[in-house]
């Protein structure tokens, strides 16, 4: 029997370009509540890095708070992720989406220089001292590189054929980089690290929907 | 062995109080993609009734386009209602969210002698001629019954008990009302029109996405 557990989800915004992904984030509260487990929303309350048209992919003139957004998805029940702590939760968990390397660190503009939002900062550091696991899905395990890179942490972007670039930028900020399919989990026992490719790789909703069931299977299970 | 089959999604925005909820068309892609079956989404090119912040609920000053908020859950493959022809589908699917009576009729703020956005209106129409099923989910039945009450057609908002006055206006518009459970779906066989209470009963995301499924199932199965 699988012990109830309570995850810390933290959101980007409300869509692939320029918030959290919104297939990902949603199979991802689904799987986790299936599992048996709890969760609460957790965002930065900062204005977006920048607002996409996700038809068209341009840039739109106005502004909009990644807190707020978030709330989409997370049906109005979000915190600033300032008030997170570690010790009220099993495990913190990052999904995809361009919002995870515009807002919670600027890696999608930047590079391997990228700044990261300081409360995200602290709420990984604190999660990792805290000896609780950490998850990422998609692009979100850049961001872990780049706060937990000096741990040596291990993680996955699906394969480094395809995302070379990003790879390699990982292994510059101290993280081992592993290939894994689709709807796979690359697990770190030692530094408690989880990840998994999802729209990385992924073709449909129902892999997306695959690989968050493994990813919160295998989360769940980290001693 | 079930037939593949290909359904409209119509969209009404991204996120419950101005736009299509997003747990619920989210787990409806899912659970279409899980029976094999495939979907294109459409959505109406106008702007949003209104733009709510989903954290607070207050009105915000700006404005927002309908498709392309829509083409956050759709991952930008979405196409405008006015495109959407019958013969290219075998049913046409409205999750529900406060869009659905907001952005694709203006029931949520007029009641009863509300508007319906004419693209939609044709769409629904055609679909029924063509004798194709339509299904709803949430508070998006009360489209359907603004549009086909004339048909008398059956559905449900969960129960009459929590939604009294919304269940009086769908009958004074012609529909018959069903009180259903949490998951369950109600199926009028003669008008093809299946509907689920989703959100309008749903505890949680797990429950909506047993909806879903049931819904799917029962609108796949019509004849």
């Amino acid at each position: 029997m699988m012990k109830r557990k309570n995850f810390a989800v933290v959101l980007s915004g409300c869509g692939r370009m320029d918030g959290s992904e919104i297939h990902e984030s949603t199979t991802l509260l689904l799987a986790l509540t299936e599992a048996g487990h709890t969760y609460e929303c957790f965002a930065p309350n900062v204005e977006q890095f920048k607002v996409s048209n996700n038809l068209t992919s341009e840039n739109m003139l106005s502004k909009r708070n990644v807190m707020v957004e978030s709330a989409r998805i997370a049906r109005g029940k979000i915190k600033d992720i300032k008030t997170y702590s570690p010790t009220d939760f099993d495990g913190i968990l990052f999904p995809g989406g361009m919002g995870a390397v515009l807002n919670l660190c600027d890696y999608g503009a930047k590079g391997l220089n990228c700044l990261v939002n300081q409360d995200v900062e602290r709420a990984i550091l604190s999660t990792y001292d805290d000896k609780k696991p950490l998850g990422a899905m998609c692009i979100a395990p850049v961001l872990l590189a780049k706060v937990m890179g000096k741990f040596g942490i291990e993680i996955t972007l699906g394969n480094d054929k395809e995302y070379a670039d990003t790879v390699k930028d990982i292994k510059k900020m101290g993280a081992k980089h592993h290939n894994i399919a689709a709807s796979g989990v690359c697990v770190d026992k030692a530094n408690k690290v989880v990840s998994t490719p999802a729209y990385m790789l992924c073709q449909d909703i129902k892999e997306v929907y695959d690989g968050a069931k493994n990813f919160v299977k295998e989360i769940s299970e980290l001693k």
